[in-house]
């Protein structure tokens, strides 16, 4: 349904209706204009030509150095998405099975789909705080499992999993042999610290998958990143070799200034999403719905019982605002999903029309 | 060994060597300013979020418009290669076989065997004027086979297909519901006319690969595309949609940028390089090489008999001059690939350079 409802919105701008876009999660804000100014400069250097498919070596360097890894560890890829898939792509060849809890962004369901591997999915409930079930994590485990898919913080709940929760995954995977693959791309911008599969692993057993797009308001440049052990470092980039090739250099020019001042930059970023996420609370409470505090950009994921998100989704559309239902996470009909990537006044608005809509 | 060249003259470089680099088809001149500066204007004009995965419609609509399809046959992609691979991983799936005539661009094997299909490689002579034997083509086709691929004009040989041969190729395939997948990146830039697939066949039941890489020195941005049935090109942006997601839109500006000034920016292009290939072919003729007349830039493909061109590539690179040997292309060990890829100066110097070398 997300893509219906998206389409359905850009349909009815295109009749000249207002909609307050609240259905996906890319940011209203502009790219910071150093950033901007940085790739502009570096495509009138020439850094317009091929380059090497592991990414430029001062990027992966900067990223190694706030990793706390080598850069032999890390690959530049367009968007994390892409990361993800290669990931994927190389380590289930010939099938096997992939564990994600859900609520989930469905790209992982899909890629394992189209790569013939089965998905198995873990449900957790608004009502356990969105936590892990250690012992059914445990359960589905079998000698095809290939790997654990973490999102952390969580697309799209907001929430950032306990340390206790994710000591014992990373301990159940360890004694299991199985591979996490832990997508952190709102971990830098949490409001709350994000502990990162890498802090448990400093041989990089586990993969981190993250990105600029989130960080950085650079959704629609594609730039991310991988950080793994070298072999499979080396094979995505043997990927990359005959698929993408490389990133723009510019693009990397562009996203090396992005981490120079990525304290700066990710600081406003944070306290106007927190902000933003405080108003969202407030209303969405007094509207009598369910749901976890955000401890991350950029999502609300309420539910009300006995709720039909899918109807509902569709109905406040045509009141000109468009949001998730919950079923495009998983089995979560009675939730909806609020992206906050609009300016406060418009949320307001919206929110107000929300609280209307369920009456 | 292309790459194993490459890694060594970088590495030459950095110990402070000058290298002329004829090895990649990566041209010496800058990105056309005026594309630059689209992609400038694009970017501080906020076109740096996500968009759709069949990329811009106002792209694809020139794109069409230039090619004689609908716009609906047109997928954006980030780089023609990506095209070449998603078009491959869609119509290799469970495995059946690729033909593809030889000397080739070695992508096609690896992303053939990294997908877990065969390639059958048709071998063409420069004693034949590089024509593919029809005969043998059709005695190559059997139940599994799923594509033939062309590329045409061709990497390293710069030979575009006489007429008479594609057409024949074209009645094989039609005839035996094999679909052909022709790489016509070098088309745009080719001296004489080259025919593309696209000519054939108006419901696009064969498939055009092209990018701007060549035809607009954009080789970094990494942007291309795909002409096919509605069908595939569905399909294509649903793999877009779990992989790269978009081409960014700025670069999809400039390269419509580019589309609008092709005429100019082309013939500027034509010209040079066949300045190039005539100053090549005279050298190299008296330094007693075979080679056809390069149809388009950037490649010549000489011949010496006897050569051992792999030992001769090492040894030539010592000297200070970068070409590819012929083994890079398939069995063609005599061969070794020109490209022109520098200021005339420097060419002429490495000329000099591999007729003293050859002795």
């Amino acid at each position: 349904m997300l893509y219906e409802i998206n389409e359905k919105a850009l349909k009815l701008e295109s009749e000249g209706r207002k909609i307050i876009r609240l259905n996906l999660g890319d940011p209203d804000m502009a790219t910071p204009p150093e950033i901007v100014e940085a790739a502009y400069a570096a495509m009138k250097a020439g850094k317009t030509k091929y380059s090497s498919s592991y990414g430029e070596k001062k990027l992966r360097e900067k990223i190694a150095e706030i990793h706390g890894v080598k850069a032999e560890n890390v690959v530049i890829t367009p968007g994390s998405k892409w990361g993800v898939f290669a990931t994927m792509f190389l380590m289930l060849k010939g099938g096997g099975n992939v564990i994600v809890p859900t609520p989930y962004w469905t790209a992982y369901e899909l890629i394992a789909k189209t790569l013939g591997a089965q998905t198995k999915l873990l449900r957790t409930e608004l009502e356990d705080d969105w936590k892990v079930d250690l012992d059914k994590l445990e359960g589905m485990i079998d000698k095809d499992t290939r790997m654990i898919i973490l999102n952390n913080p969580n697309n799209p709940t907001s929430k950032v999993m306990d340390e206790e929760t994710l000591d014992g995954i990373v301990e159940i995977a360890t004694k299991r042999g199985v591979t996490i693959l832990s997508d952190e791309v709102y971990g830098a911008i949490a409001f709350t610290k994000t502990k990162s599969i890498l802090e448990y692993d400093g041989d990089c057993k586990h993969i981190l998958s993250n990105g600029f797009s989130k960080t950085f308001t650079m959704t629609g440049w594609r730039i991310g990143y991988i950080i793994a052990n070298k072999l499979l470092v080396d094979n995505i980039t043997k990927l990359n070799q005959i698929t993408v090739n490389n990133v723009p250099v510019f693009i990397q020019e562009a996203a090396l200034k992005g981490l120079e001042l990525r304290e700066k930059i990710s600081s406003a970023i944070k306290l106007e999403y927190e902000e933003r996420a405080k108003m969202a609370s407030k209303t969405l409470a007094k509207a009598g719905l369910s749901f976890s505090q955000p401890d991350a950009p950029f999502y609300v994921f309420p539910k009300r019982p006995g709720l039909d998100s899918e109807k509902f989704t569709l109905d406040l559309l045509d009141k000109g605002v468009a949001v998730a239902p919950g079923t495009s996470f998983g089995d979560y009909r009675e939730h909806f999903r609020i992206s906050l990537t609009a300016p406060r006044e418009e949320i307001k608005v919206a929110l107000d029309k929300i609280s209307e809509a369920l009456g």
